[in-house]
């Protein structure tokens, strides 16, 4: 079987580990019976090693209970950039050798429930782990909306970006983050009502802060060219540009611009919102 | 001139100080040209002294810039049970003396947002304080929901539920919160996918339990009564079932009887959400 998801973008600022939106980068996985395991993959992530250690082989066995298959990936969603890689593929593997729940396997896999979510149901999603099991809901998003990402070339593994935080947090810290997001989830339902405040956060950009100095000066400069807010997509070093569809291609000359005036390596793309989520065919 | 405002149930769990719902209960304000300062007040609340410390006095008259006016408030919103009532009154009777922004003058004089946001826009909202402002937005609230409202006849000041709260939280109990508050929103939004674990809350409603030792077992029993979810009302000690207008009228009934079998006394109501906020006529 053959299954396609898209990556995402999680915690969009103030939804730490709770929002995802499913974005236009996708991870196909074809798993087919052979006589022994044999992973091919292509384009993103195809440096990884290609044997059982590699996370399609890892999810794609556990689903299939055994090792006899063949194992075919392939990526255009960069890795370790936060764009939801591992999660879209565990989603991805799972049904390809399956699954009757990818997204249960995919969130086990990746151990949060956002991005598994807004890979295997597409569109803008919140969702948490209730009793171990990741319940995701979908919310409503402006189809006007569209999103710039800058994607530096630098990596950020999800692990080390989380070490970084602390451990406890003052209440109003945690009662900000909460208005933020009431802010963030209307605003990206109605894009009129979307201001920049609306992805302020006190969780966790400001502790990443240090493993990429230069994403506060990337998100003002997106905002002050033109995008209605801005925030780091997951766990970074990716930065996401929410803007009108109208804006987005200018949008995306400034986020170059942008890039190259605070000497960051890597691309500033354009991508859409992914609604069709995972899609499977035999 | 004469305003009437909704109160409102604010936090609704997960939501600390972030989301409200205007609810059917409402003060009405008059005020007009006098002498001198007169402040009368009928209904609830009637029982606080009628002089100028009477919040709706100093909202008015701040509002007025004098006080030569004749203020009557009528009011259905109980005081200190954390159904908005300071809120509601401080809207109202800013906009009843003249106010061009109801909205900052009560969030200003309640000192939170969500409350005076619901008052003045009806219907379920998001809010927070962004550089001294309130900003609120709208989301949606499905049609299908009514709320049936345990009132303990004992009061709860906000002030006192607010000190018990701890300073410090863990990121960890921040993060399961923004999870819940997302599904929260969308299970409001769909009440077919509003379970009980949307409404839970580690920020708030543990520390206040100490105050309500019988809540936790009267939001359990709404539940196991038929409510899709049952949260505190603002501060408490006013509690909230949600439920589909079909179960309305049973779960008020359980929940007299819950109130009788944990010896609290107390009325169970049934209250619409208020769609009108606030309404100004002269």
């Amino acid at each position: 079987m053959r299954a396609r998801a898209p990556g995402s973008a999680a915690n969009l600022g103030p939804g730490f580990d709770a929002l995802a939106v499913a974005l236009g980068l996708h991870v196909e996985v074809e798993v087919v019976p052979a006589e022994e395991l044999v992973v091919r993959s292509e384009g993103e992530g195809s440096e990884l090693a290609c044997d059982r250690s590699h996370l399609a082989a890892r999810v794609a066995t556990s689903v299939a209970g055994h090792d006899r298959l063949s194992i075919t990936v392939r990526s255009s969603i960069p890795v370790a950039r936060g764009l939801g890689s591992s999660a879209a593929l565990a989603v991805a593997a799972a049904a390809a050798a399956g699954s009757p729940d990818p997204l249960a396997v995919g969130a086990a896999f990746d151990g949060h429930a956002e991005n598994a979510a807004a890979s295997a149901m597409g569109g803008l999603v919140a969702a948490a782990m209730v009793e171990g099991a990741p319940v995701a809901l979908p919310l409503r998003l402006d189809p006007e909306l569209a999103f710039v990402l800058l994607v530096p070339e630098r990596r950020l593994d999800t692990p080390k970006a989380r070490r970084v935080l602390p451990a406890q947090v003052g209440l109003d810290d945690a009662a900000f983050n909460l208005g933020r997001m009431g802010l963030l989830v209307g605003g990206l339902a109605d894009s009129r009502l979307l201001r920049p405040q609306a992805t302020e956060d006190r969780l966790h950009q400001p502790a990443r802060s240090m493993l990429f100095p230069e994403a506060r000066s990337l998100m003002d400069g997106l905002v002050e060219a033109g995008a209605l807010a801005a925030c780091w997509s997951g766990a970074g070093p990716s930065l996401l540009g929410i803007c009108r569809r109208s804006q987005a291609e200018d949008l995306v000359r400034a986020g170059s611009s942008l890039m190259q005036r605070e000497g960051v390596e890597g691309t500033a793309r354009l991508v859409e919102a992914d609604t069709a989520g995972l899609v499977v065919s035999a």
